[in-house]
């Protein structure tokens, strides 16, 4: 059977997930793809801490060893981050080999620039790993949403995050207790920054924008908001009005313009996405023809994500075979502006403190009034030290009435917003 | 923009949605494609029945005004039933026309042979619509799981079962009233039996089983049991275990052999199939390398179904235009034998009348202790008659075991065994 050789650039969880894969699965394999995929040489900058591969793999420092092997067609990015990644996937493309990568850092800033890379070489460009690991993502609303027109994309992609708000809603554990545990059982890195500030949300859903909508938007370009502020008691109270706190990725059509963010949301207990739980992620796609369509997974790890690079590679394979590559993994391409703050309408759970003495909760919901806000849903708890604490879901409202809201309670001066979070039912 | 003409055989809801979704989504098919698609002509029975798409495509009774059209380059057949679409789409295809089809009851009964002469007539024969409804379940276990190997594939994908199990669970109503309720809103047809008895469930899983394991299995060559049988109390006893009862089909890998099945089972509450309610469909592929995933989303319904014809449709132009027709939508070949009995293993769900009388329960429990079979929760309820209702969840038994419990029950005269459903954690 024909060989086809790999290289990767990079051995950490997801380039040894590869590597066992490829040889594991090589029966499967080489019976879908009919070719014997080899990993043959792998960049890595100690080969002294990878002996244990050193019998199955080139192990080498040098990219030239890639570079210059005209051996080696397709080769594999999983060491992250964006420089040197992205000249090293450069360096590739113009050096004529396709390339599969696992990088959502990259991706979503460089993506643009890497596909027409691609494309002026003829080769392929694939990233199914760059997005909620193990779930196969992108190349479903590549392939089976061709024809729809997709309304909204929400997701759950960010393991680290619904680790810990499980954590914190189930075991009551306070934000930093459950960050420590998280960190423990290695489902946060040492540092968390980029995890728990929802920047890896929204380099995730900057790339399911683009495939959703075909527009290129880029993370500096919509509101990011992540978990570091999140206080046990606002968990506590979304349970009691009967949802649970999650990260959510929202990209959504609006008036044929498109609206992106990440922040905290309350949805309720019975939508699909409330049931996925701990380091799981889950996409809801709605479609105009098909409705609601949700797909759950493990959003990181070693193998999960390994499989999705592999979907890369005997998709590339195939592309191979059949002398098609150099075609986009995405070929939607529909740019759109950004929606205004008055066209993007939610209900919003707000919770607020204010002094504990007549004519405070007047103030509020004059403000409310002046803005034609309304609420559903109030809630008042014991006071404490002279102060009330008021939670509110609201009734929809525009994000700009969100914003007046907000200016007009810091003219009061005596009532304090703590969070404004989405709610999805 | 160079058009691609599209045929059609029947027009009910799918074909109906094919042709509004054509219209509607002109704009993002071309964007993905490069392509217009234009439906030109509909075989249906009485065209008189549809003259309000009579201006804007050719009505016909006649097959030969698709045969003989060489301007059409695909046919969707969306007719249902076995003969003659069968027959129709062999013609199809001799005439060298990509065909898409809708049809579960042809795809898993006469596939193999419509995938051959498909790829002899170098033709594309598509058929995600065929489960699953709007769930992109096929086309993601050939390309996203190309390099895993799947071990279990578990599903709830009969709408009309799953919504009158929603019924009886959520508004206590019995099989019978849940059953006119579903076929009042539309859920269940007039003659229900084929989706009522497991059958409409079976197809699905035959064709599941293709996809994942690369084994042809008939509906015929494994067990299916459907819901006619389903009682009231243990869809409550279900509950009280923590569980809810589903209509669940299984595909399972056991040491290289293939298991499948398609029968009511208690799924835990905190299990994702749980969640899934009324009408919709799930599909839940087990990887080695990736762990648990989930498909959810619309089981039926013209508009979901139809835009999982179009993913084909517009899968076969994009091959078109690459010149890459003929290849088998699923490519992977694998012909595995079935599991014996002692080799599937599973935790039961027993349903037992046993007279109200002193040693009773002893022969029982002395029956399950001599097959070496145990349990983990049993309950027993206020006796009725003179009989006292006994529930088991027992540990994990295999089927040999279960058929052995159920002779020696039977044996013994007194005791009635009303149902063992699979439990599933």
């Amino acid at each position: 059977m024909d060989e086809i050789k790999l290289g990767m650039v990079g051995l950490g969880t997801v380039g040894s997930g590869v590597l066992a894969m490829v040889q594991k699965h090589a029966a499967k394999i080489s019976a879908v793809t009919g070719r014997q995929l080899v990993v043959k040489t792998v960049v890595v900058k100690n080969p002294q801490k990878h002996q244990q591969v050193a019998d199955l793999v080139h192990l080498t420092t040098e990219l030239d060893d890639l570079l210059n092997d005209s051996e080696i067609k397709i080769v594999i990015e999983v060491m992250g981050g964006i420089h040197p990644a992205k000249e090293i996937i450069e360096q590739m493309l113009r050096a004529h080999k396709h390339v599969v990568s696992a990088n959502k850092d990259l991706i979503a800033t460089a993506g643009q620039e890497l596909i027409a890379l691609a494309k002026q070489n003829h080769c392929d460009l694939m990233y199914e790993a760059s997005v909620a690991g193990g779930i196969p993502i992108l190349r479903t609303i590549a392939d089976s949403f061709a024809a729809d027109q997709i309304t909204e994309v929400k997701g759950i992609v960010n393991g680290t995050t619904n680790y810990i708000l499980t954590q914190m809603s189930q075991s009551n554990r306070s934000y930093e207790d459950a960050l420590k545990q998280a960190q423990k059982l290695g489902f946060a890195e040492a540092d968390p920054t980029n995890d728990v500030q929802g920047r890896d949300a929204g380099y995730k859903m900057a790339i399911l924008s683009r495939f959703a909508f075909g527009t290129n938007v880029a993370v500096d370009q919509f509101k990011v908001t992540g978990i570091d502020q999140v206080d046990q008691v606002d968990v506590q109270q979304a349970a009691a009005f009967g949802y649970t706190l999650k990260l959510v990725g929202i990209a959504r059509l609006v008036d044929q313009r498109v609206f992106v963010e990440v922040a905290p949301a309350l949805v309720n207990i019975h939508h699909p996405l409330a049931q996925v739980n701990n380091e799981n992620n889950a996409v809801m796609v709605t479609g105009r023809a098909v409705g609601d369509t949700l797909f759950y997974g493990p959003g990181a790890g070693g193998l999960p994500t390994a499989n999705s690079v592999l979907s890369d590679i005997t998709t590339v394979t195939k592309n191979m075979i059949l002398k098609t590559n150099g075609n986009s993994f995405n070929g939607y391409s529909h740019p759109l502006p950004f929606a205004d703050a008055t066209m993007v309408k939610d209900c919003y759970y707000l919770s607020l403190t204010l002094p504990d003495q007549p004519g405070e909760m007047q103030k509020l919901t004059t403000v409310m009034a002046e803005l034609n806000a309304s609420f559903s849903q109030i809630v008042q708890k014991a006071s404490d030290q002279g102060e009330a604490r008021v939670m509110i879901i609201t009734h929809q409202m525009s994000k700009a009435q969100l914003n007046q809201l907000e200016l007009a309670l810091q003219d009061l001066g005596t009532i304090q917003l703590h969070c404004a979070y989405r709610v999805i039912n």
